[in-house]
């Protein structure tokens, strides 16, 4: 199935080895999937080069046949490797005009933004979409600036156009607020990937985004 | 100038941030090419994708424009971003095939190998030159396997055409018999990195290894 130029990014899990309780990062992802996920962000900012390939290679063969969009975290090697829809750049990452310039006009480019100025300029230069964090305090990452608040998401929103994305401490009881304060989708890592049961986990997100899309559009 | 398609490998300088004793990269690379280094690669497995691309363009701003090529180790987008001349695989890194697909077949590709059967299997795969490691001990790479020794070196040098690089421990009381049992030129970490005087070290080393070659000629 071809992905959509312009994915759905409401429900967008990030990989992470870390949290997953000795999961592998495949079987994690196809449950998520299953229930509901429509994104998936390999991040692994610790394994070979080879071994990431291996890995980007098995999600590609899980998610291309659903229509999901993999984005690789901050490797465009990689990315570049497996034909995947995307590339995440942080702030420490390749800057926007050398990745478009080796990526081409069609992989996604998502831009982590901690600020509104971060935002615009991300924007100017040429995102896809912006990862905003952090919306809420998080353990996941411990190098992150002072969380936006849900405030700080409309401030965002307001300033610019592009598909949003939250990340940083969203968990089900909180995911309706983030889109209901402007963000297009929410992104989770420990949420799903440090579930019990990601599927179940995935599922319940997805509804209360589903619901909030809803209301938004009331 | 324009980099040689089949670049001098003689005297082949590894950065590396931890053994250069607080001065940064591009001063030790500018003190090394006066005393006659003939190839770099920047080797970096810890700093963030921006910064090592910044490192690299400042390198290339040194090495361009004296015909000297630079290599990148491992990171293919950072060798693509920056239009270095080459990149450097170990057997964790990406395999040859991708990169040669990314790369395009005007890009140095190297590879790292530590037997004879991996040194066939990068020939007959397409390395451009293999780097032979370890020839002696060394205590820059504590991850290595057993050295090659001398004989090593030799056993590689009648099996394979490619050019071929020993690293591993070689200083310049110990290079010219590196290229006297048939390697084409000597990889250096911390015998130009950590001297006192990076270009005294390049100029010492560059000396053996010329009387090698000469003596190799007769």
């Amino acid at each position: 199935m071809k992905i959509d130029p312009r994915p759905d990014l409401s429900l967008y899990l990030v990989t992470d080895r870390g949290s997953s309780r000795g999961r592998a990062a495949a079987d994690i992802v196809r449950e998520a999937v299953a229930g509901g996920v429509t994104c998936v962000q390999l991040r692994d900012k610790h394994s070979p080069t080879r071994e990431l390939i291996a890995e980007a290679r098995r999600l590609m063969a899980l998610l291309r046949p659903a229509g999901i969009p993999l984005i690789i975290n901050d490797r465009l090697d990689v990315a570049l490797a497996v034909q995947a829809d995307g590339v995440h750049l942080g702030q420490q990452d390749m800057d926007i005009a050398d990745a478009r310039l080796l990526a081409g006009p069609a992989m996604i480019i998502g831009i982590s933004v901690e600020s509104l100025a971060d935002a615009v300029r991300a924007e100017h230069q040429g995102a896809d979409y912006l990862g905003i964090s952090p919306v809420f305090a998080t353990p996941t990452k411990t190098d992150t600036a002072a969380p936006l608040g849900l405030e700080g998401v409309a401030r965002i929103r307001r300033a610019v156009a592009l598909p949003l994305v939250g990340i940083g401490g969203i968990k089900a009881d909180n995911a309706a607020a983030v889109i209901a304060a402007g963000a297009d989708g929410v992104a989770v890592v420990s949420a799903i990937v440090a579930a019990d049961c990601p599927r179940t986990a995935a599922a319940e997100l997805k509804g209360r985004i589903a619901q909030a899309r809803e209301g938004r559009m009331i």
